[in-house]
């Protein structure tokens, strides 16, 4: 399959995504007129906080099912569309979670709604109020649209029910990896390495990773023992991943990441960077520093560069390679078949290239 | 049927759903100790927050599934424990919207995380927000296990289907009527009576009552004329509900409802009692008080009296008896069965009975 052929079927897959979630979209709206144009202006709200997304989770379902040699064009974009709805449906309780009105500079469901009230001249605090009220609700109708959109795919019995606990099973961990977050940024005792892993591993790489590449695979009509390699895959990859998002929150450009590289240092955001430097002699010259509201970039810069010489950074840079190696570790495992092996290799290589 | 047998086989079917609810729980706190103690202790505050209900949507379901002649105690256990979860993941939600931090005198989901960070030392606005940004998640987890609930009953495929398809539409109309409520509640103009029904119905007694006696009608295999009625029923005497619930957050007694008869008062509540006085001379009179939160008892019952003298209370009883007598004459159709005729009676006398 040579590269231009991928991107092509790559794209051809993605519109499919797009048309299923159009449809979705477009029945909620033509349904919610019963209920009011109040309604009816909530939905479009959620749909464009569902558009111009990269379809990462999609992109993990059809890679997998297309390497099977799955052939059931709406069927994949219908499994694709469900974890598309389940991300949305995560990042807008998450900003209501941690009180945030826009992401990545644009405002979100909460955001949105909060800046027509301020518009209409209600006071800020009703006016935010407003806005995380929507995005409740909103997360609400992302969330069971997610189990809909698997429900109603064509498919034999035993796969639907598969798909179903999938999601189940990925809603339930993102959920506990949510709330441990919560309760760590809470606490002033600082989470150790693993349990930062562990956590973030719940929180994102089970729902980004490990559950959509085994509806891939699942879809595709695998067997047990490859459907067990990619989610083992998806592990390892997805613990790798959110590892170099710790480092790119750090040591990140702007321009690459979309957001300042002072954000999760201002946060306080338990990071494996962090909870290793909390276990080493400088921990006393970077603490101060975690979670400083207006910390400045010379303070950032200090914090940066401790970073660096209690060894945290390459500890990070360690924990993505040796993750990483894991990963390409599984796609030798003999069930695993070529095609799969070549078409999941650059999902390692893309992470990998993100710290580099 | 005599008055004993009928109570002992109610009894009988709350014990199933409590059955079926604990073993959902006690099997969801397994699962969550992959992920840790934290989210264990999600779980169990969920479950505290589900128990000792009045199990009401329950109740609507298995009224018509027995008087349908229906007989899989386990199925009809577990679509009145969706509902039941369905509920609990409603209030939760709508604690977080409207700032509440207890159900019923007692700490609901945000109010037992709050109150144990306010206890750890934790400033009340962190702890406040840990309280919702729990009570977000466990909503979201009962919003799941609702679904899961009914895609584990052992029946037709084609039941199932239409089981999960009310459920859907519930969750749906629920939220949309949430939305209208919020939008009201910030709107400086009031809503007309018609729309206040329209908000209530599609708020509550959609899924707290044509949803629930539909999906029993549905379980028990019943033809699509009757669960046609048994929907047109349950909206009729749903809206009656409502408004005697505006009737009774001003004019019942604390013992009869377990809730202050001044809160909807100083929350200004859009209520049908409200919006019909609005439309009065009397209006500039009771308007001053709508929403003053320090209300006094004697301005309350000032703002009552005037509420008798304008007509909003006797316009809003009317009501309630206009609605009750369309659900009796729905009973009243041929392709009602005189079982379900007997069984659905007194369900409108018991609203009646709570303005009586």
């Amino acid at each position: 399959m040579d590269g231009d052929h991928l991107h092509a079927g790559t794209r051809a897959r993605h519109d499919r995504v797009d048309a299923v979630l159009d449809d979705f979209f477009a029945l909620a709206k033509r349904r919610a007129e019963s209920v009011g144009w109040r309604y009816v202006d909530l939905w479009s709200v959620l749909e464009r906080n569902s558009a111009g997304g990269k379809r990462f989770r999609p992109r993990m379902v059809f890679t997998v099912y297309d390497a099977l040699g799955g052939a059931d064009d709406e069927a994949v974009a219908r499994v694709g569309a469900a974890f598309e709805l389940l991300h949305t449906a995560l990042i807008v309780h998450d900003d209501v979670i941690d009180r945030d009105f826009s992401r990545r500079g644009i405002p979100n469901v909460s955001g949105s709604y909060r800046d027509t009230a301020t518009t209409a001249g209600i006071p800020t605090p009703a006016a935010e109020h407003r806005g995380m009220s929507a995005a409740v609700i909103a997360g609400d109708l992302a969330l069971t649209g997610a189990s809909r959109m698997l429900l109603g795919i064509g498919c034999a019995d035993h796969v639907r029910t598969r798909l179903l606990d999938l999601l189940d099973e990925a809603i339930f961990v993102s959920a506990g990896g949510e709330m441990v977050d919560v309760e760590f940024s809470l606490s002033a005792d600082l989470p150790t390495v693993d349990e930062i892993l562990e956590m973030e591993r719940a929180k994102t790489a089970v729902y980004s990773f490990e559950a959509p590449l085994q509806a891939g695979a699942v879809l595709a009509g695998a067997g047990e023992a490859v459907v067990t390699a990619v989610g083992d895959f998806g592990r390892e990859v997805g613990v790798a991943y959110q590892v170099v998002d710790d480092l790119l929150g750090v040591f990140g450009t702007e321009e690459a990441t979309g957001k300042t590289t002072r954000g999760d240092l201002r946060e306080g955001k338990r990071t494996v960077l962090v909870a290793h430097a909390a276990t080493t002699d400088e921990w006393f010259t970077i603490q101060p520093f975690i979670g400083k509201a207006d910390l400045s970039e010379a303070e950032a810069e200090h914090v940066r560069g401790r970073l660096e010489v209690c060894g945290a950074r390459a500890f990070a840079e360690g924990l993505v390679e040796q993750h990483a190696r894991r990963a390409l570790d599984v796609l030798d495992r003999p069930e695993v078949p070529e095609s799969l092996r070549e078409a999941l290799t650059p999902v390692v290589q893309d992470v990998l290239e993100r710290v580099r």
